[in-house]
């Protein structure tokens, strides 16, 4: 995250702890499931995709990526075996939408192959500190130790924005690719929402639920459009 | 190395520290840059032969393996650039004699994949643990470093094992397989060595140079037939 815009204050959910959920919620294991799967799934996908790095340097920034997402994954496998859930069975539920978003979002190029890489690691931060602030304490402690070794994505940055300020179609070319990234991203969240009542209840753990469904979205998109302007794509 | 087989105390090179190498040798740089490289090719092979395993949790275990390798990278690329070399294009030299390697090696099946992983592992150790000790002590630290993050490879054991135990022919394809390895490993460390006299003067450092790279070779060989008992393969 080091670098990152994050969410500012005013946006985040500001619960005092008496409205936190119970760390025996069924929703947090389901929560951990799915960000295991994403790690591993991210894993992999990412070093497919080193395959189009120009160079070994490429090679190299892409692979350490892929480390960090494994030692994610380590962190929520202990948190879930921990809680006595059976890992494996479990995060496999979470193949579908997951390698979904990742089937339908294969980059072309070494470039989208770099934007991809970083809004999705900055989706993923977003979405940890959402809802790091309504979970019980000892499991917002392992969503914020994840989110604490975040960062690597940021070689992205000088990459891209070297070559979109040399070339305006390219430009053009990857703000597009971009908001693909976030409409796919959304409809596969929608998807698992609408599959997990469990975490729709962690999203939505306060009076007004459907309305804070909408805010949830909407603060993904902006976000989103700062991270734009970070690559140099607005 | 947790559970591997080290080299026995007697087979080790027990110099005195008077006769360590200078901190400054040439050597230690191609040393570094050699395991650095061998590093981020052992993830991109790891993460390549994941693929033929036959569920998701052969997969997480191969990305935790190649996970592991980089962190060794990390600690190898730091003593590097501490040590003022510019990392890339000097661990690039190393890369025709290691993806030679891998490639006169590719597996055909997932046992095959397994093997050459645990294979592969213990070999890197026993070459870690050969060159430490006549290595200058800050130097001999981070090759410590990196050995004491290996041992990921032990969910191999339990897998091969179970698979000889059932299988006659198994095992004799294996034990074929597992010889092929070191063979190969062996002929491209001669290869390495053949192109760098800085590497030769780290390993025969002591007065009978050529009688000592032979019995390096000779220790290799030991340990590697421990490994294959380990696999029940003997």
């Amino acid at each position: 995250m080091v670098g990152m815009t994050p969410l500012s204050p005013g946006d985040q959910l500001a619960d005092p702890p008496s409205s936190r959920l119970p760390a025996d919620h069924p929703g947090v294991n389901e929560l951990f499931a799915l960000l295991a799967y994403g790690e591993v799934t991210a894993f992999y996908r990412l070093t497919e995709e080193a395959k189009m790095a120009p160079d070994l340097r490429g090679r190299i920034s892409m692979a350490s990526m892929a480390a960090a997402e494994m030692a994610h994954y380590e962190l929520l496998h202990d948190a879930l075996e921990s809680r006595g859930v059976d890992v494996v069975p479990t995060i496999s539920k979470y193949a579908s939408a997951l390698d979904g978003y990742h089937r339908l979002t294969t980059p072309s190029t070494w470039l989208e192959a770099l934007v991809k890489t970083y809004i999705g690691d900055a989706l993923a931060a977003d979405f940890y500190l959402e809802i790091a602030d309504v979970l019980p304490d000892d499991v917002a402690d392992v969503v914020r130790a994840v989110m604490a070794q975040t960062g690597h994505s940021q070689f992205v940055v000088a990459e891209v924005r070297a070559a979109v300020t040399k070339s305006t179609k390219q430009r053009s070319r990857l703000a597009l690719w971009s908001r693909r990234l976030l409409g796919e991203a959304i409809t596969q969240a929608q998807y698992v929402l609408a599959e997990h009542d469990e975490l729709v209840d962690l999203v939505i753990s306060k009076t007004d639920g459907l309305t804070q469904l909408a805010g949830f979205f909407d603060r993904l998109q902006r976000t989103h459009d700062e991270r734009i302007r970070e690559l140099g794509l607005a």
